[in-house]
């Protein structure tokens, strides 16, 4: 009783080869110039209320005192997690995208400019909260994470291919809420695994501060 | 110490005016259609995890009986929800997306040659997991939903007001976990309320079927 249309076209499919291929070189622009700078850049990605924020909270308050931290914040229209973050003392470039829905590498690329880059050793670019458009967008960074928050269902990962294939750490966040939801966290990391065997899954409650160290060691900081 | 950039141009924004003029012209067109046909349509957006799915389970429940009910679903690769929606017997188009982040006008246009539109009273369209990208396409419905849990924050109403402005409802889902969360139900009304006075808010639990008659009175069926 299901009747799938597949490989049909939106109406902005058909733009997306070119702006693909132009935030590619501009990615490889901003690495080239994060790598020239001795700077570490790491991108999270995750669905609105993952916990993205928290975890980038939680490893620059492990992390802050042995290197120097500058945060890249993306967010439609609001600053409150980029001034959670900045609480810490450290510089955060808030880029408001207005409608749009991911960063790309050229918006990251204007972010860096203004920063001292002498003065940074690690970069943390909290993505857009969604966890579809942003995987396409590479932005120049070492590392991508995902952030997935345990309430969820391991379904998450199964409807996300493109963006769990994309990354190289998945946060399962929350897990102190595990035994209240029932969370079937084997099932999250079969799933992961299946679509990217290469990945690191690190098991973490942002809250509590729980795995923030096997995060920092999946990351290779 | 939080720097924003504002109104800069992300790499597709400046071919977003002549996709968005199109996608209106074709949900003109898919109005006057549904119209001719005495169909009453209704798109359902929100986060992956909000509960599109069980919603509309509780609604096609509630009222096929009475209705000769029709779905279509959009999501980027998988139709497990479409699955789960059929098995009520009524039809469903599903329209798998790829890697795109919302339906569009086209994409619904092609899904409802897929009908038997004298067959069907009201059509239930599932937009695709994101907060975002759906709010800019209407896609000829007559009304719009936003389904949001209450396991998160008032802060996701905050940060997604194109979305909010843009609805007639508003279904806060999971109020059967509201307790154990500590959700904070009146900060998601006032929220909500203060973006967009005449929306309707409807507490619900799909999970428990709580809710589903007040939602059928906001949405006037």
């Amino acid at each position: 009783m299901v009747e799938t249309i597949k490989d049909v076209e939106g109406l902005d499919i058909e733009l997306e080869e070119n702006i693909l291929r132009k935030n590619q070189e501009i990615a490889e622009e901003n690495r080239r110039i994060l790598d020239e700078n001795g700077i570490l850049c790491i991108d999270f990605m995750g669905s609105v209320g993952a916990g993205k924020t928290s975890v980038i909270n939680c490893l620059i308050g492990a992390l802050k005192k042995k290197y120097r931290i500058g945060v890249v914040g993306g967010d439609l229209t609001t600053k409150i997690d980029a001034e959670i973050l900045a609480s810490h003392g450290v510089p955060v470039v808030q880029i408001n995208t207005g409608r749009e829905c991911h960063l790309d590498a050229n918006l990251v690329s204007r972010a860096l400019m203004r920063f001292n880059l002498n003065d940074i050793d690690l970069l943390f670019i909290e993505n857009v909260g969604n966890v579809i458009c942003p995987a396409e967008f590479p932005l120049g960074a070492h590392r991508r994470v995902a952030v997935v928050s345990v309430i969820e269902s391991p379904y998450l990962i199964v409807k996300h291919p493109l963006t769990f294939a994309s990354v190289d750490v998945v946060v399962l966040n929350k897990v102190d809420l595990a035994e209240v939801v029932g969370a079937n966290l084997k099932g999250f990391e079969n799933e992961i695994l299946k679509i990217n065997p290469s990945a690191s899954v690190v098991k973490m409650s942002a809250k509590t501060g729980n795995g923030v160290k096997e995060l920092i060691d999946a990351l290779g900081i």
